[in-house]
C-alpha cells in the first residue's frame, strides 16, 4: 500500500424527506445563492421543497447551468455573487450544478487573474479561498457531492478541464433517493455507468498490495450491476434507488482511492469527446473504456483478470482469452443499461480522433496510471471504438 | 436502507515514517499534553521519534494510562491539563490511550458536575466542548483513531462504560504500519479479533436492504482473515501490517454503519467480563460472540447464512446446520490466532455469570439490535461459553 492522507469532512444527510431539513444546515443570517440547472427541479417538485424549506432565508437564484457546465455561465454567476454580496452557495441538482457551484465558490474570491487558471495552470495557481457551499443532490452519478473535484468546460476554446481543492468540498450534501423516481432512463443509465467507471479509474490499475481497497471497489461494482437494472425496471423502488445513490457517492469520495494507484486516462480522453461533440460524460467513458482495457492489457493484466473472475466469474482460458471475455462482459453491461459504446453510435467522425491525437501530440502530455499513454496510444484506444 | 447522517472529519496520515511529520499538525503555539500508556512507546522507539519531531513544541507528559483506561487515572490527567493550561492533547498509543485522551479532552472543560456523567447519564449529560486532540496510533485494533467513541472503566464501582461525541474525534491520526513490527503476538491477535467483532456488531444483524454496506463489511472480514495470520507469521511484513492496520481503522470509522441496524450487545456483555476480571477487551468479545450467534440465530438468521456462505463457503445443509458450522468456523478462526473463547480459559467462575445477570436484572436494561436481550438471555449467552 502507498502512503496516503485522507480527510473528508462533508456531512452527508441521506434519506427520505431530508430536503425539508436544509435550513438547519445554512449558516444563520447567510445570504444564499441557489444554483440549479435547466429547470428539471421545477418539474419534479424539488425546487418547491427547497423554497418552502428556506422561507426564512435571504435567497438569490441562479438557474440555467448546463450539463458539462460552462466556464462562461459560471462567470455570470460570479458577477451575481459579487453584486448581491452572497455568502453561501446552495447547489440543487446533479454533478454539473455541483461542479459549477464549486468553481463559482472559488472564482468569486479570486483576485489575481482569470479563474480558468485553476484548471489551466494546476501546478501554479491553487485555490486559496472559497465561499462555503452545500448541495442537494438530485441525480446520482458523479460523486461530486462528497469530494472537492470539479470539471468545467470553456466553450470558446473547446476545452474541458478539472480542478480540485478541499476548500470546495460541500459543507453538507443532502441525498434523498426519492429524487431518482423522476429521472429519465437516460440519466439513470448515465449515472450507473459514470459511477462504475469512477471505480474503474481507481481500481483497474497495475497491482499494489491493497486487498481491502480492491474488495470495496468490487463491492461498489457488484452493487451497481445488481441494483442499477432494478432502478431502470422500477423507478419507484426506493431501496434500489437508495443503494444506487449511495454507491455513486462512495465511488468517488476517496475511500477506495487511498493507498493505491489511479488512472483517469479514460476520463481525460472522454472529456475530449464531450468538448468536441457534447456527448454525455458517462457515455464518453463507456466509449473509451473498452479500448483502454484492450490497449493497456499488459499494465492492467492482473487486475483485469481479478475483476473478470470476481465480478463476472470468468476463470478459464488463457490470460488473453479471459481479458477479451472480461472486456466483452463489461461492454455488454453498458449496452444492457442502454449506453452504446461505439463512436458511430454517436455520429462521431473519424476526423475527431485525429483532432484529439493532434491535441495530445502538440501538448506532449502523457496520461494514465504510468503516464505512458501518448498521442499514438490515445489514437489506438479511440480506434478500438470505431 | 435507513436514513442516516455521516460526517467524519478526521485527517488520516497513513504510511511509512509519517510520525516525523507530527509537528505540522499541531496548532502553532499550542501547549501540548502528550498522553501515553505503560511505557512500551519508550521501548519501541516511538516515544523518541515523537519527542524529536516536537522539539520546538511546548510539551507536558502524562504517561501510565492503563489498558481499559481508568476514570481515576484520567481525572489525574485532567488536573494536569488545568494546572499546566494545556490547549492540545496528543495521544500516542493504542485504543486505551486514545479513549482516555478523548475523555480527558472533554472532562477538562466540564464544569457542571462529575464528568463520569457522560457515561452514566448519556441521554441527559452531553459533551458540549472539548480540547482538540490528535493521535499517533501504535496498535491497530479499536478504530478509536477515526471516530468519536471512548470506553472508560471506573474501578471503584467495577463499571466499564462508553460515551461518544463528534467533539472528541481526533483532528488527525497518524498511522505508521511499522508500529506493528514491535507488537507482541498477543496484541496483534487482540487487534485482529477486536476489529473483526467491530464489523460483526454492524453487520451481523437482522436484514435490511443494504448490499453495499454488507459487501464492505465482508471485505474487511476477508482481509482480516487473510492478512491477520500473515502479520502473526512475519512481524516485519510491511504490506500485511498496513492492510491489517487500515482494516482495523475502517472497521469502526462509521462507513459500514450507515443506514443499517447495529447490535453492540457482545460489547456490552464483554465489558462486564473486563470490569470483573480485567480480561483483554478483544478476548471478552471472542468469549461472548459465539453464544450471541447461537442464542440470536433467529433474529440474525439470514445474515449468519450470508456470512457463512460468502466468508467461509458454507452453503449446504439445513439452516441450523449451516449456522452451527458458521459459528464453529468463527470460533476456529479466533482460536487459530491464539484467542481462546471459553470462560474456563480465563479462569472465570460460574458465579460471575450470576453477578452479571443480576446487574442486568436490577437495571432492567435490554440490549442488542432489537433491544430484546434481557438478563436471562445474557445468562444463556454466557453459559454457552462455559
Amino acid at each position: 500500500m502507498y502512503n496516503f492522507e485522507y480527510k473528508n469532512p462533508v456531512k452527508i444527510i441521506f434519506g427520505k424527506d431530508k430536503i425539508s431539513k436544509v435550513s438547519n444546515e445554512i449558516p444563520e443570517g447567510a445570504k444564499v445563492l441557489l444554483t440549479y440547472g435547466g429547470g428539471s427541479i421545477k418539474r419534479t417538485g424539488v425546487y418547491e421543497q427547497v423554497i418552502n424549506a428556506l422561507d426564512n432565508v435571504s435567497l438569490v437564484e441562479f438557474g440555467g447551468i448546463e450539463a458539462n457546465p460552462h466556464y462562461e455561465t459560471c462567470m455570470q454567476a460570479v458577477k451575481v455573487v459579487k453584486a448581491e454580496k452572497i455568502d453561501f452557495l446552495l447547489a440543487v441538482g446533479g454533478g454539473s450544478v455541483l461542479d459549477a457551484t464549486k468553481f463559482i465558490a472559488c472564482a468569486a474570491l479570486y483576485e489575481n487573474g482569470d479563474p480558468w487558471d485553476f484548471m489551466a495552470k494546476p501546478g501554479e495557481v491553487r485555490v486559496e479561498k472559497a465561499l462555503p457551499l452545500g448541495a442537494i443532490l438530485t441525480l446520482p452519478a458523479t460523486g461530486s457531492e462528497m469530494n472537492g473535484n470539479s470539471v468545467i468546460t470553456r466553450v470558446s476554446i473547446q476545452e474541458k478541464k478539472a480542478f480540485g481543492s478541499p476548500l470546495v468540498m460541500p459543507q453538507f450534501s443532502i441525498l434523498d433517493p426519492q429524487c431518482v423516481f423522476t429521472l429519465p432512463n437516460k440519466q439513470v443509465a448515465n449515472g450507473i455507468v459514470d459511477a462504475f467507471i469512477h471505480v474503474f479509474e481507481q481500481y483497474l490499475t497495475f497491482e499494489v498490495n491493497s486487498p481491502l481497497q480492491d474488495r470495496w471497489a468490487e463491492g461498489i461494482l457488484s452493487t451497481l450491476i445488481e441494483e442499477g437494472p432494478k432502478v431502470l425496471a422500477d423507478r419507484n423502488d426506493y431501496e434500489s434507488a437508495a443503494n444506487f445513490m449511495w454507491s455513486a457517492t462512495v465511488a468517488l469520495n476517496g475511500m477506495i482511492a487511498v493507498g493505491v494507484p489511479q488512472d483517469w486516462a479514460t476520463h481525460l480522453i472522454g472529456h475530449e469527446l464531450t468538448a468536441y461533440h457534447g456527448i454525455d460524460h458517462a457515455r464518453t467513458l463507456a466509449i473509451v473504456l473498452p479500448g483502454m482495457m484492450h490497449i493497456k492489457r499488459d499494465n492492467k493484466k492482473d487486475k483485469i483478470l481479478q475483476y473478470g473472475e470476481r465480478i463476472w466469474g470468468i476463470a478459464t482460458g488463457s490470460d488473453d482469452e479471459r481479458i477479451d471475455a472480461t472486456i466483452a462482459k463489461t461492454v455488454e453491461f453498458f449496452e444492457s443499461v442502454g449506453i452504446p459504446t461505439k463512436l458511430r453510435d454517436y455520429d462521431v467522425p473519424t476526423e475527431t480522433i485525429t483532432k484529439i491525437t493532434d491535441r495530445f501530440e502538440k501538448s506532449g502530455e502523457k496520461i494514465g496510471e504510468k503516464a505512458d499513454i501518448d498521442f499514438a496510444e490515445v489514437g489506438a484506444i479511440l480506434e478500438h471504438a470505431l
